[in-house]
């Protein structure tokens, strides 16, 4: 029997999960794909993901791999796995990597996206899909903030306290604001991030955008690496993860 | 007590309703806004919508109105009511009326949109959300065939058998289809709908998109009255109500 290792290039609507990770007691998408791959493949798998997204967190590219001795060819794979999940989960893609391939650890760098609708209506189309932000956002003033989280800083001041790391130094390598009526979107991509990171930024701009903070306090609030110095922590039903890179190009695949 | 005629201007995802009007032992749009009604008022009311959407048709734009001796102001309403609502139902505005005015009676002309997602893959984000369309669409005879049902026909090979109703011949002011990547969209005005009519206009619009019939078809389908020489019902995922007007302007919304 040969063993491939497999990644699955995956999309899911987080809103029904409690987060990435299996839990006890807790429906988790991890738990929920190693049951369908079990189904597909006959034997049960521990399948690697290249991130724990949180409880109602998104994504619409997400990578994780397991190893396989199962012949399914790789271009079935989708339609098996497919069969035998819910549909807010989705297997775009498989491929078929080296075996030294894991989803986390060959990571080279990730995106995520922050979702914010600025209203103070409801509206049940992106109801668990953006975060409803009564005020009304300077834009400007947001960008000018952004532009001091790119580059390697220490993040301590933006990282949630369930964190669990050698170092809180990231190197961020964009992080920019664009309007995508109705929404505004908030898209960063660093090489790591810290525990709850990307919703302490999206807080933090949220603060400069209605006022609370000025985009000059940005370095002041870096260098101080006090989390009670920066905005709060966004919800996590406005975040996306929307890409991974890998040392060698694994999915091409456009939003 | 002065009783007064209020219209509300709503939104719904209609996913999990079993469409808009009240049935026994199913949950409706309708019943559950009455529900929300009576607990803000509290006085059970009847609730007059501007048409019957199917179970799982959305409206981003859907009006109602009811009386009530409440005195709850009408800026406040909405709030009001939103409290009892889940979060796929918005009241979005409300407005007294002139006791005459009726959702229905008074409606002068409707929008429908059809959001179709031409894609074999799934799409977490766009589950009940659209009508997921395995083939490619010719576009431009599309538009050659949708241009056919604009002005008064005899809409009857296009109406659903439920229907009931005293005449078929109906007046569409517009049918057409727009891009909105990643779907295609069909707009639908006209002065009245038979049950069924636009998802049976939109199935027989993919069948022109597909190659199955011709857009020179569209004359000789609508002569026939013959339902089954058009195509197929689209599903209802795909279906929103997206204006309603009448003769005085009744809510200045955006869309």
């Amino acid at each position: 029997m040969t063993v491939r290792n497999i990644a699955l290039l995956l999309a899911y609507d987080g809103s029904a999960y409690h987060g990435w990770q299996v839990q006890k007691n807790a429906v988790s998408v991890c738990g929920t794909l190693q049951r369908a791959i079990g189904k597909a493949t006959g034997r049960p798998v521990t399948l690697h993901g290249c991130g724990r997204t949180d409880a109602g967190v998104h994504a619409q590219y997400y990578v994780a791999n397991f190893c396989t001795g199962s012949a399914i060819p790789v271009d079935r794979l989708p339609y098996a796995l497919n069969s035998h999940l819910p549909p807010d989960i989705a297997v775009r893609t498989a491929a078929e990597v080296p075996s030294g391939f894991h989803a986390i650890g060959s990571c080279l760098r990730k995106e995520y996206t922050y979702r914010v609708y600025p209203t103070r209506r409801r509206d049940p189309f992106y109801h668990n899909r953006a975060y409803f932000w009564p005020y009304a956002i300077d834009l400007d003033a947001v960008r000018a903030a952004a532009a001091f989280f790119v580059g390697t800083h220490d993040f301590n001041a933006l990282a949630g306290a369930a964190g669990n790391t050698k170092t809180t130094v990231r190197t961020v390598h964009y992080c920019e604001m664009e309007e995508k009526s109705p929404l505004v979107q908030i898209r960063v991509c660093a090489n790591g991030f810290l525990y709850n990171m990307v919703r302490s930024m999206v807080g933090t701009l949220l603060y400069v955008g209605m006022g609370k903070l000025a985009a000059d306090d940005l370095p002041r609030i870096l260098i101080s690496r006090d989390r009670t110095l920066a905005g709060p922590t966004a919800p996590p039903e406005g975040l996306y993860m929307t890409g991974v890179w890998y040392p060698n190009l694994l999915f091409g695949v456009d939003f």
